[in-house]
């Protein structure tokens, strides 16, 4: 490691020239560039990344389908790596420091990072449409001398990235990159959701709408939580047998009824769960959890988002009585405060990540992985940089 | 009072014979009719009537827009009056007691009223479609020996009327039931709306929606919490005045703007309010409640219904950033357990009702109150059965 880090400091202050995987349109196969990476100005921070795993929203605004369309692009948001340099005015981390990036950052100043009430930053809460560094307004990118953009403040998929500094956390060394960088979107999502979000208690039901990553991780949640019956809903037979794993106790699929699958819920738990957890990012699916949930206190909550055109339809006679209906945004983690302790969870055996890494490839297969999550072939597919 | 208890108890045990303001139809002028009102069973309770004041929710199934039709019935559920005789298996009131009927009962038993968590009873919750006593599916009220309909297991346009015990509070025999009968809904739900299911706290920012009662006792509620902004909106110029005495700050009307009040409240409120609260039972106003509150931790409250076809259509990318959306229903109190101190509170002026009482009228009045209602004219009309 002494030596990487060596070598790492060595282009401090340098315009680095690395691979990475551009977007040059909507639906375009990504493409290996060497591309330029500006250094790091006041307040931000230059990553080495090691891992990048692929998550859905990568997917999403790759597609670009009711998006604001921003090509070319580095996408990426689920990563760890090491800190190469850092700009004037870091103090937070320093170069050999391993970390994880963050697509939705913490200032630790503003009136929602001090309400207590949110994880959501109101100066670097995530902007899918924002391509630029938020400190000038320009791009670290560039090849041939023409920007690329950045996406949600992170672009994992290159081998060097920038970040604000409010935009990373530092993490233990000991902690293997390979994992923990899941703990940067989809798992961390899904854990909190049912955590915090939900806040699922001891002995309650849970119903868990969509058994990909997110899904798999919000059932680990309840499960972490106490839930007594943590019900599990997809169309897909193969997430069955895996999703015991991850404690679901009922595999649900919804093309096995003639009735919409709230109400096989609704009969299954006198009346509805007492939360139901939406891990799609499908209107629809919201809807249906909303409607699985019980009266009173009953909660449920979505985690992802559809096409940018699509509503989600609502009877209020199904809220009077108290539903609720919310949003967790990365499971109501603060980034830089809480997921240090996340690490150290996976590292206690109390959390675990290993069971959702189901692929592992060099970056430069990362369309064949992009195919993968796509085609529901995969959870995780961690591709490897270095 | 000791002679007209003794002339109550002079009927237990009888089929009383009593005006009652019969709905024949929809949008049919109520008609004061004699009726006949059969006496309580098995944890029944027959009421006396002294004084009903009217509700949006009456209006709207006597209209029954896109409501099951149930007809004849009688209805009325904001109310108060005294017992008149009581059924087998009663011990909670006696004849004398002065009571307020609730429209949304609490068994004290079932796991929705052990939860700690709900005001929603599982066995007595309100039912609009239901039209007979829950003991024995049948009706106490006929005429002619054809059944009258119940209306939300209360139906105080009647002299007389029976409700389940679980239906029933009884209060302070000190208190004014001219008075204290708008605890039976309106001014209780917006006051809980505020304090109970949005949670206002001190210093923190409210904006209501719709300038009834139920929105001004919103307003009231919020002041008692420590609002420190109170905005509320109604097209209706004539709110403003009275606006100021129920704690609002600032009075919008949405017709003297070219955009959105949502976009208003936002600009009034650096991104958006902490707490909005919808009053009138408007799933346009539900939508523009849920898009003033400001992301993080904003929660939008609805208070009643629209027409049953509506819906509430809402963009998931609003919800995501941990924005809540949930219903109040009767404020979030429980009758039995609650309103006893919420009589208090208004003996020991904590809570002020006196406002609300715009008109008082008598009981054969009842389709003038019923226009004054719907024209948007009154606060609350209360009406004297005595």
């Amino acid at each position: 490691m002494a030596s990487q880090d060596a070598r790492l400091s060595n282009t401090a202050g340098q315009v680095i020239t690395c691979k990475a995987a551009v977007a040059w349109g909507p639906k375009q196969p990504l493409k290996i560039e060497e591309v330029q990476v500006a250094p790091p100005r006041h307040g931000e921070v230059r990553l080495r990344i090691l891992f990048t795993s692929l998550c859905r929203t990568d997917l999403t605004f790759w597609k670009g389908e009711g998006q604001t369309h921003v090509f070319p692009r580095i996408f990426g948001h689920e990563a760890a790596g090491i800190v190469e340099s850092v700009g004037e005015g870091v103090n937070y981390v320093k170069p050999g420091d391993h970390a994880i990036p963050l697509f939705t950052g913490e200032c630790q100043e503003c009136r929602y990072c001090r309400s207590g009430k949110t994880n959501i930053c109101m100066k670097f809460k995530i902007d899918t449409d924002r391509e630029v560094m938020l400190s000038d307004n320009t791009t670290r990118f560039s090849k041939d001398e023409k920007p690329i953009y950045h996406f949600v403040g992170t672009s994992t998929f290159s081998e060097y990235t920038v970040v604000d500094q409010a935009c990373v956390v530092k993490v233990d060394p000991r902690a293997p990159l390979e994992k923990i960088c899941l703990l940067s979107c989809g798992v961390t999502t899904g854990v909190g959701a049912s955590i915090n979000t939900a806040g699922v208690e001891p002995g309650s039901t849970v119903a868990i709408f969509g058994l990909g990553t997110i899904g798999f991780a919000a059932a680990q949640g309840a499960k972490i939580a106490g839930a007594s019956r943590i019900i599990g809903v997809d169309i897909n037979l193969s997430k069955k047998e895996l999703a015991k794993k991850f404690g679901v106790t009922d595999f649900l699929n919804p093309q096995d009824y003639n009735k919409p699958i709230s109400e096989v819920i609704k009969e299954l738990t006198e009346g509805g769960v007492d939360y139901a957890i939406e891990c799609i990012g499908n209107t629809k699916l919201m809807e249906a959890a909303f409607e699985s949930i019980h009266d009173g206190y009953g909660k449920a909550v979505i985690t992802g988002l559809d096409n940018a055109t699509k509503r989600v339809i609502l009877n209020p006679g199904q809220l009077l009585y108290g539903r609720v209906l919310t949003g967790s945004f990365f499971g109501g983690y603060k980034g830089k405060s809480h997921l240090g302790d996340l690490v150290q969870k996976y590292m206690n055996k109390e959390l675990q990540l290993d069971d959702f890494v189901t692929h592992e490839m060099p970056f430069e297969k990362i369309n064949e992985a992009f195919e993968l999550l796509n085609d529901g072939k995969c959870l995780r597919c961690v591709l490897h940089l270095k």
